[in-house]
């Protein structure tokens, strides 16, 4: 009987035991390049360990796509330029489509608003979402919950651990205790690792605000213009999708951000700006000189309040004053800091703590995401 | 031809929209008792919020089971007095064949050896492992490995996140940063609530050594034998838990542990330890004295060496003396710190720490998991 069966008719068996995982991967700035790096170096053991075959179908960014369906590899980069075309949104669908790809994730990496906007098209036509970008969790209440009901409705993921934290387990963590029932009743900490740097060495050192902010810039610690972090907005953002995840309903809006910036310097040109750093240095001068002895300044975010109450949360984002002795005083370097606590932990909070930000964790954050989907698929 | 349909063929849209777990809890001892509270007062939300209907069909301990097809209620405690009957693995395998229960998860709260002698005929059988159990993953490298070579060809889940830390977000994140490629270099830490009490205080205080320990001994935050903690044997499980993690592959054995009983009082019989508890006074008294300005005492278990080799990790758990200043020489209380060290994040390892024990927080670690699993089905 056996010798009846034709080559055409048998059965692959090492073939059926593997997952095919199609990503389409957007944005290959600093993190998508890092992401996709990681993943190709990957790949090979993901196959022969977890039977878990990723194939990367499309890699776009803002203009130009490469397609192949049957996964691009470590030399997309070349192939890019010689074979990219333009493309929208439903050249992508009919892609998918026409080569029937099945267990579909579409990865985030832009840093692009406007882009969050496809998410529905992508999630209604059969993908999941992995993102490291924060536009989608802190746009308006509306939108937001309209995301979550539309993912319940087409079964769908969408994982965001790096919008929070870059690769450290913050937003995982956050939502299986709330979930199991666990009363959270603060989240605080240093979310951001410029911020973080910038006053951890201020406080230590006795050089003047301008030269501290200075190192930053140079070593990469900020944005491009540093008025994007010390703004305060991007801590309230992270802040927002905290508060988001414990069910609280509140707007970018309802977060109360002290803006570091003096008035007089906020609507310079960049390059006026930078010239003239020392216009922060008297006010920040003041601030170092009124702190009481054995304390440092620390640019906190914090969520108290009645955190059971859909209404009851106050969201704060601000200079403080905090003992040099305590877990936020003695953070170092450009490392992020939080804080959770809970009912069952009693006083003492679970702390995580580590790089919060760089292009590299954050990478192997968004590919963590991406292997947790493919787990469940 | 809808008015054709009758109420008996009429679909419950609504019943459609929810999942159904069936869960068998093994163990109410202090977690298990914690964990099943933690549940039922969530039920209800979990139904609402998620669509997510989780029924304890059964509760056991080593020698009764209560069985309820439909799912128990909150009201277990009294009704296994009436109801509860003698069991063996396969009358739980007939009832769930006789009820044709599926999605089934069996949650191991006891802190049984024998009873993870089980699980294969569990996992062969349909059912998913929730544990809180350490045996199991320290059982024989031969063993250990064989169950997950079961659990791949049964695709089953068996998660153990509360084995290290209790609820601390630790197995999942070491588990997720190697499988995505992080080349994690270090693992260390003060992995026990109890030591980390002991010696936080002995270090803080101008008390003995036996003092400490006596009031350890009555807040609960010891074994009943404090002999258990103080041997290293539960630091060392952790510490090999961890290890096998990263694909090491490694025994009990292998752990280089340091036992902090004299060797005068490893053999009496409990009762008389207890009343002796001045015998150790001498030694650490030395070990204190003997230490550095500056410098306090960690009961620190430590994975190093070249963990990029199955053979290459080193695997030790001793009284180390550490910097009052590092992050292993501020903990206080009975919290737990695990600093993990990674390529990517350089110098400055990812930090997590809190309360690494306790009946609660074990519990909200055991849900976690079994939410986690819930989510997969």
């Amino acid at each position: 009987m056996d010798t009846a069966v034709t080559t055409a008719n048998k059965i692959d068996l090492a073939a059926l035991k593997y997952k095919t995982v199609n990503l389409v991967v957007f944005g290959h700035g600093n993190v998508g390049d890092a992401f996709l790096d990681q993943l190709f170096e990957k790949k090979e053991s993901l196959l022969q360990r977890k039977s878990l075959e990723i194939h990367v179908v499309a890699i776009a960014n803002s203009t130009r796509i490469l397609f192949n369906e049957k996964g691009t590899t470590a030399s997309w980069r070349s192939d890019k330029l010689t074979h990219g075309v333009p493309y929208s949104i439903d050249s992508i669908l009919a892609f998918v489509e026409t080569h029937q790809l099945e267990n579909l994730i579409a990865v985030d990496n832009t840093a692009d608003a406007a882009f969050t906007k496809q998410y529905e098209k992508l999630i209604a036509n059969g993908f999941h979402i992995v993102s490291s970008n924060k536009h989608k969790n802190t746009a308006p209440w509306k939108e937001y919950s309209a995301l979550r009901k539309l993912l319940n409705g087409h079964e769908k993921e969408y994982l965001y651990e790096t919008n929070v934290g870059a690769g450290l387990p913050l937003i995982d963590t956050i939502k299986l205790l709330h979930q199991s029932g666990e009363n959270i009743t603060r989240i605080r900490g240093v979310f951001s690792g410029s911020l973080s740097y910038i006053f951890n060495e201020f406080s230590e050192r006795n050089e003047k605000f301008s030269a501290i902010l200075n190192n930053a810039i140079v070593n990469g610690f900020t944005e491009p213009d540093p008025r994007e972090d010390l703004c305060g907005m991007d801590v309230a953002r992270k802040l927002l999708i905290l508060a988001r995840e414990l069910d609280l309903e509140v707007e970018l809006d309802d977060v109360e951000v002290q803006n570091l910036i003096p008035k007089a310097v906020r609507a310079l040109d960049k390059t006026t700006f930078l010239k003239n750093l020392t216009h922060l240095d008297t006010s920040f001068f003041i601030k170092k000189k009124n702190l009481k002895k054995g304390n440092v300044l620390r640019y906190v975010a914090d969520l108290h309040g009645d955190l059971s109450k859909v209404d009851g949360g106050k969201l704060t984002v601000s200079l403080q004053e905090t003992p040099k002795s305590s877990m936020l005083g003695q953070l170092k370097g450009s490392d992020s800091i939080f804080e959770i606590y809970t009912e069952s932990y009693g006083s003492s909070p679970i702390v995580i703590q580590g790089a919060g930000a760089g292009a590299s964790v954050t990478a192997r954050g968004v590919f963590g995401d991406v292997l947790r989907i493919s787990h469940k698929l």
